[in-house]
């Protein structure tokens, strides 16, 4: 029971920036997370790589989580190398050096109370 | 770290398209998706089918997500060979001929503010 | 790709009717519900136990999941061998003789506007 | 099918307690829960350690399941060793001696109508 503790990819085929929100800023703002544990004990190098319906992938965008750490990644926030475009379907694929545990989570405030999404993202047998 | 991730066949035991809406369309309209990733390099081909309470399944309804692109089905759209009926239960099995990753979502607007829901589907071991 | 999808055991440890609902019924009322698949050509007998803080496990709940069928359990209207009390933490255990597929949903309209939540039970290796 | 089910290892990914509430106590108060079923027949002695994006972990919080019961463990109220803070991104292990099974739930009320998200935790290979 001291293995570190998840796999090196993951995909969430699920993906949508809300357009617009609703509420007192940064809290209530629309937005999608992928929510990263690294557990273990030594750094790791993520790339996440975004698909689309009509066009290539474009990425990697390239995130550390350092050793016993968790970072949730606002991908509205990830600019380099472009930004997620608002309001159209897309898909992610993360991946890394060492084992991690991702998760991915939405939350929608484009109405005047919010909604929220989560699910552990699917974990490659690798 | 290179071969294509997911799996061939994959269900959803719930499935519940809202009679009704609420909100500006199409991006507030109740709907069901089946959120599809390919991110391998060959186009896949998928099948789904849809289980009722109360009479056989209904499809298959034809799909293609080409290579590294993804597609989120809305199943309110299907109509070929019928469409899925509002306001039943129903559930779906995905299958394709090259791996890929299925993630369910609902949208539910029937009230004044709407609701989310997700899960990644039920992968088979094959 | 022939053989049946699913498992046989499932366990979902989240479980609480909410107390109260809020808009039209049925549609609206506050629920929870086993969503299962039973893609298989042999008829599902399905056992749900559920699980307490304080006592011991109240069941089997016996369902049957016809071949080929869905069907979506609404946990409220258990009666055989007795009501779920709402208001409580529970879990479930599903069990089958044959392979299935078990989804868990709630709506929660206790609030002027529903929120829901879903999934994938948790699949034993059996 | 008379063996425990579940693991003994878990992660969750995601983890946020919301920093105001809206509606009646308890019921209604923003909150995160593990909701933990053991139902099998010797006690799970369970530790949760929690992750952060900024400093070491935190733990392990200790909790005992009972056999044959669940458990929801309301994080908000977990104190020694400290007070988890609200309003932060943090993410959580579960480990325990005998195989239990793992559910992350949310309940959001700083809106005026409550959101709700769910997922099975990710199981360790172990």
């Amino acid at each position: 029971m001291t293995g570190p503790i998840g796999r090196k990819r993951w995909a969430i085929a699920e993906g949508y920036i809300p357009g617009w929100s609703h509420g007192p800023e940064p809290e209530m703002t629309s937005h999608e997370a992928v929510c990263i544990l690294n557990a273990g004990d030594q750094d790791a190098h993520v790339e996440i790589t975004t698909y689309f319906e009509d066009h290539e992938p474009v990425g990697p965008y390239r995130v550390t989580v350092p050793a016993r750490r968790t970072r949730h990644v606002r991908l509205n926030d990830l600019v380099d190398p472009e930004p997620i475009p608002k309001g159209i379907p897309y898909a992610s694929l993360v991946q890394a050096d060492v084992p991690i545990v991702v998760q991915h989570t939405r939350l929608d405030s484009r109405q005047a109370d919010n909604a929220l999404l989560t699910t552990i993202a699917f974990a490659a047998d690798q």
